[in-house]
């Protein structure tokens, strides 16, 4: 499947929303578990399966239900009937390929995002979709596979330490999101150190290497982008949103995420434009190699070429060719070649090709 | 008729709407298929032409008109009049190079799209113009020839399944665009795996043909660039539009749609700055090979020149030359050679040219 | 006089509006020629100057006034004595280098636009100025010479077919908009077959006269492009501006000649993207080349140069060369000649240089 | 200094405003010229300093005051306090390097803008600060040296052609403002000619001079646009002001100049896309030059290097080498070669090379 | 740490807000010097921490409170408690590499800056972040390591000259703003004739050295775009925030930094754009060159390796070769030769190459 344009499974032309077909229906059973929480206490719930769910949330206490796993739609189905999602949202929540974005409907609001990581081994950027449905005193985050997200958040839910326990789900929601977009800040800051290096690499000995480091480098700076960028329209529309979900106090804190995103987008373009530079010069430099190598061929040929003549002229086996038989016939035309020889040398130094 | 300019047939300075000139009254008579259809009940009737159609159309229920072919504008001009459709939408209707557009008319809405396939033999997109019309309790949708995407829909439509058949003409205009821009999902995807694939192939064993392969992927993702880039406009007119003809519930469905014409727009965008980045590559490794052969050249030439000299030199045929006549002078010789060439070697090992 | 930056001929530091210096009002005197027309009537008068056209203006019909020749300004102060239209206008009249503009005073608007025509010899588009005023009943047209649109609207009104001859002088204009439109539209047409002929040659041989004709079709297309890129914002300032003198019957029309113009940018930009992917084709192929005349050169001087350096040494004259004497010297070093060059041969077939 | 960003000459972190310090208080003083006028009266006023300047000023008349110079801070500070002018201004007044903008006081307006030449010699542009500050019945107009655009508009003023003597100072600010404009216009259109004239050159004969022709083009098109494109903005701004002292009738002429503006604006769009395309042919048409030169070399030796080596070896001195003693022996070689060297001329005929 | 994106400590997923670990608990105390300033008086306290700060504040007077070093967050986590300071401003305030900002608090507005600096040593630019929180009649400036424009703008409130002592906190951020953006005015005035120096220099006589120059340039001309760009937006933010502690006097003088901000991105534009065809310059001049080079290599050997054929020719040792018999055939061979030269001399000379 192609990396810059990952399509959903679903046929062109087949109806909107969350498809229940025989093989999506049998899919691995996703894994759920519930958290329960206010100030003081915190319960967690692994469960079966989705059904459930409802009976667990309580008036006033935030629940957080965690879902691992996509491939069983009916699950799906019945966690929309149960927490009254639409059916454009479970698509999305099953597709592992939608863009970022934030859509606000009447009893929640739904953002979707892309976690990502960069492995130093083949230097690629890997994604994970994250969703997460914001409600009453509610969310619902999906995960494909568990996620470094889901996990640093629940470390900090455990801990009891800072508002997370009484800020609600608005809160919560963007504690995941921080997490998401933190992330994506550690990539870029491993991707601008590789561009970085590369460009004093080249600078203090440029080899043709560099050349494939910065195609690769330019390729997921591209796809990081791809990634990102529509994480800042999802964010502002987020915070313009006037969702009863998201409070005033909690609004500040999306503001920080939107700082986050920013300064990323603009070290992207900078860093787009860093490697741009870098491969004119790469490209400058093999120019400069190609007229060095050249210039000493052209000058060794040029001198020694016509030398070769003479001598070739020389060593013809004529009957009668007068200057043979001269008693310095030799040393005069040793004379010569030195001649010209050195006139050539001066023509080239002039000329400032060495 | 070039592919990145198509124009309409009609005369620079002519009438502007649906003209009935002798050769476009003779054109071949469209196909008409007429469905109507309520949450129990679905009819179909092939008429010999569109006049029989106002009769068939019916208060409680969804008609759906579909016309194939458009050489025959007095049919088109007779279909104006049944219905009342804008003389200006009528010649959109027959003109199978207009770019994709929404427009607003007091008694119904035009939509205009292209469908897009990708020939995986030569490598080149085509499109279909296809048009949509929604009115009160009637859809008019218009097409050269048969199209996929309506194929899939009426599909739909007899089996039942959905709220195709209840939730009215806006829901059906929406079930064909949906249609449409999910076949250019699958154009894309297709292109976005054929880039891709050529990456990886450069990356390994980079060839002359690699050049060509990235030009004829330009030129079609420029293609699709042209004829999807419109859709966004003409979708975000739709759901800004207020036309009665759109309820609040379809609105969160062409919402769907927007959210995918983005996502290939994004995917647009990446694979143009891809395939920039893969030319540069080509070209730089290009000059790569370049160095690499003169280089060659130039350490051989530079190695034997002086050397093959020499030798002309003691072949020469002059009566007196004393080195000739010593008795190690060959032998002096080929050490005095030995060294040369290996002072070049030295010398060409120390400028790191191999 | 520049192409890319024509200028009126005032010097700098003059006073704004029509300057009626000596030369200017001693130029040719316009040709007036004035059709008085209504549903079923339409008179045309030849006038000697423009002065005894407002006593042909009647109150229910719709007059247009054709003014061809703006070398005398003389005669268009007067007109715009006659018609009230201000200074400024009357400058931009005659001033065969204005951009595209749209302009809204309190008694008219006025539009002005380039008339563009290719020239397949010389493979360059040529304008003309074309400026519409439009009033209550009365519609004045200037062009520096005949031009194709004004005849192709006087044709139509006088078939009398359409509704030209009733919607009135809004109606008047925007046909004459439309005809100068839909000419661009054949000039960017005729573009587009020729770039598209271009890149099928290359693809098929590339030769390098292709370089030149690239360069040729850039300039054109950038000249179209400075051309007509203003007319859209001219459009949208008519549709927009709520004069008395555009009804909104007729914006309907303006907005069709929109979607025209909409349709000229985006094709524009698409070739100019294509062309830029053109001359990469281009220089790469020129790459391509390169490096296959270089690799032959190199293959054969590095298997002949060490051979010939080997043949040279042997035809030395030194009294005393052993080898010379040996029985099958000749044969030995024919046979490692052989060796040498086969042993380079597949070296370079190795490194795949052929 | 450099051109591309010119500073003014306060230290980072001093005062804002207008800095009397010991050096700038002691400069030469400005030469103050007062002209006062009505419908049919002009005089003109040249004033030691500023003092006696505003007792000139009356009622029912204009007055305008032109200032020549600016090293005199102290001469500013009186003005400043005579005429009630922000010491922003009298900074922005004395700076020659401030780009152009519009600023709106509550007691007058402001507009600082670049009057530009082009010096044929050098083919450099050259800029010059001018200053204007429009009050209730006041002009006040600052310029470093004397410049034609003073000239030009007072000119006009003891004519007293036109509305210039009863327009107000919004008309004389407009008068001097299109004046400044209206020489940019002259340079614009002296730079388009430069660069049509070499592209012609370029396409009837290349050589290496036109590149750097070229890109003192470019420069300088690049400085001009940076000196320009910030007017734009201060027209508009200028417009949408709602300021008392500019009149609806005068903002008709200042869309005049918006009009030059945007003219000027899109020949510098398409003038750097024409010097970038000429730039492209410049650089194929070298590689064209060097693929043409490398296959002239590559055939010639490529024939040549394997006969020399043939050659080579029947020159060679071995006793025994049977070839030698052929009675045809050399007429065999003979053929052999031409049968060689025609194969390798038909070979590269074949391939296209010549 | 890359300089193209710096990052702060935090480990992804940490709570948001000023986090006091132990590591950042024990850091090293910030220096704290406290100003309290009106018309007449300025007190200058040095404090051990901050806690004392708060008693010092008077009713009539306006504090400034400078913090000196950013690495002890628990004295920052005490000044937010004692001053109202939202947790986000605290994190953002010690950390070293956020991007420029405005942010509008209910009690106070907060501005995040990079104060530049250009080193002519190695030519890279440093940054240092500086931060200033604005309330009623105190201002908070937070650097890591002591800065110039702090400085600089004490030196004035010491002088007491101007109305920095009497314009209450608002103008006091102002004048330290100013100081951070006068250096970059500095920064780029520096980068700027850089830039034309090198190419100066390269119009004169270029060397490959230029091109590492030309990449070193682009390299920090991004950087300072980078950290230059945001603060348009902050400043824009801030003139437009109704914040009660800007007053409408004060915000002139925001408006003149605006200026300064616009002058200097116009600039970074010119200079990008400048750099951008100085290395086609450079690019075009290397082939230039390549072909000079190449066509004394291919003149010299295209006429002498056919020559040298022919001396190779009559070097053969063949029995029966009947021309070396002949009298006159060395002379007839040199003619040939002379004429054959010749020719190639005339052939190069027509073609151009010499
Ligand atoms: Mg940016
Ligand atoms: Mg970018
Ligand atoms: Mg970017
Ligand atoms: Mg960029
Ligand atoms: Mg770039
Ligand atoms: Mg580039
Ligand atoms: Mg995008
Ligand atoms: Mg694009
Ligand atoms: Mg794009
Ligand atoms: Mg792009
Ligand atoms: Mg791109
Ligand atoms: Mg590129
Ligand atoms: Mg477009
Ligand atoms: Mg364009
Ligand atoms: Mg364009
Ligand atoms: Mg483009
Ligand atoms: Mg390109
Ligand atoms: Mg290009
Ligand atoms: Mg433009
Ligand atoms: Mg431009
Ligand atoms: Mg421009
Ligand atoms: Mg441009
Ligand atoms: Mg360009
Ligand atoms: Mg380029
Ligand atoms: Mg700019
Ligand atoms: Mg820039
Ligand atoms: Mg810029
Ligand atoms: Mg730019
Ligand atoms: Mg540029
Ligand atoms: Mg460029
Ligand atoms: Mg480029």
């Amino acid at each position: 499947m192609p990396r810059f344009f990952r399509k959903s499974e679903k046929k062109a032309g087949s109806s909107p929303g969350l498809q229940i077909d025989v093989q999506a229906a049998s899919g691995t059973e996703p894994e759920i578990c519930v958290l329960i929480y206010s100030k003081d206490s915190l319960e967690t719930y692994h469960l079966p399966n989705i059904d459930a769910a409802p009976s667990l949330i309580q008036k006033n206490k935030t629940a957080w239900i965690q879902v691992t796993g996509i491939q069983n739609h009916f699950a799906f189905s019945r966690m929309g009937q149960l927490f009254n999602i639409h059916t454009l949202t479970l698509e999305d929540m099953v597709n592992p390929a939608h863009p970022p974005k934030f859509e606000d409907f009447d009893t929640y609001y739904y953002v979707t995002l892309k976690q990502l990581a960069f492995d130093p081994g083949n230097h690629e950027i890997s994604e994970t979709q994250v969703s997460i449905a914001v409600m009453e005193n509610l969310v619902i985050f999906v995960q494909d596979k568990p996620s470094p997200c889901l996990k640093a958040v629940e470390k900090r839910l455990q801990s009891g330490r800072g508002n997370i326990r009484t800020a609600g789900p608005g809160y919560l929601a963007y504690a995941l999101i921080d997490a998401v977009v933190d992330h994506s800040l550690d990539v870029i800051g491993q991707i601008a150190s590789a561009v970085e290096s590369v460009e004093r690499d080249m600078l203090e000995d440029l080899n043709p290497g560099h050349l494939e480091q910065i195609h690769r480098l330019k390729r997921e700076v591209i796809f990081f982008n791809k990634q990102l960028r529509p994480v800042r329209g999802a964010i502002l529309s987020l915070i313009k949103s006037e969702s009863p979900f998201v409070s005033d106090t909690v609004i500040r804190f999306y503001a920080d995420i939107l700082d986050h995103v920013n300064h990323i987008l603009d070290a992207v373009t900078s860093l787009q434009e860093l490697l741009s530079s870098m491969l004119d010069f790469y490209m400058s430099s093999q120019g400069n190699r190609m007229n060095e190598v050249m210039a000493t061929l052209t000058i060794i040929s040029t001198i020694f070429i016509p030398l070769s003549f003479l001598a070739g002229l020389y060593g013809m086996n004529f009957k009668f060719m007068p200057e043979l038989e001269w008693q310095w016939g030799y040393f005069v035309l040793l004379g010569g070649m030195a001649v010209i020889g050195s006139a050539m040398v001066v023509f080239f130094k002039k000329k400032g090709w060495f």
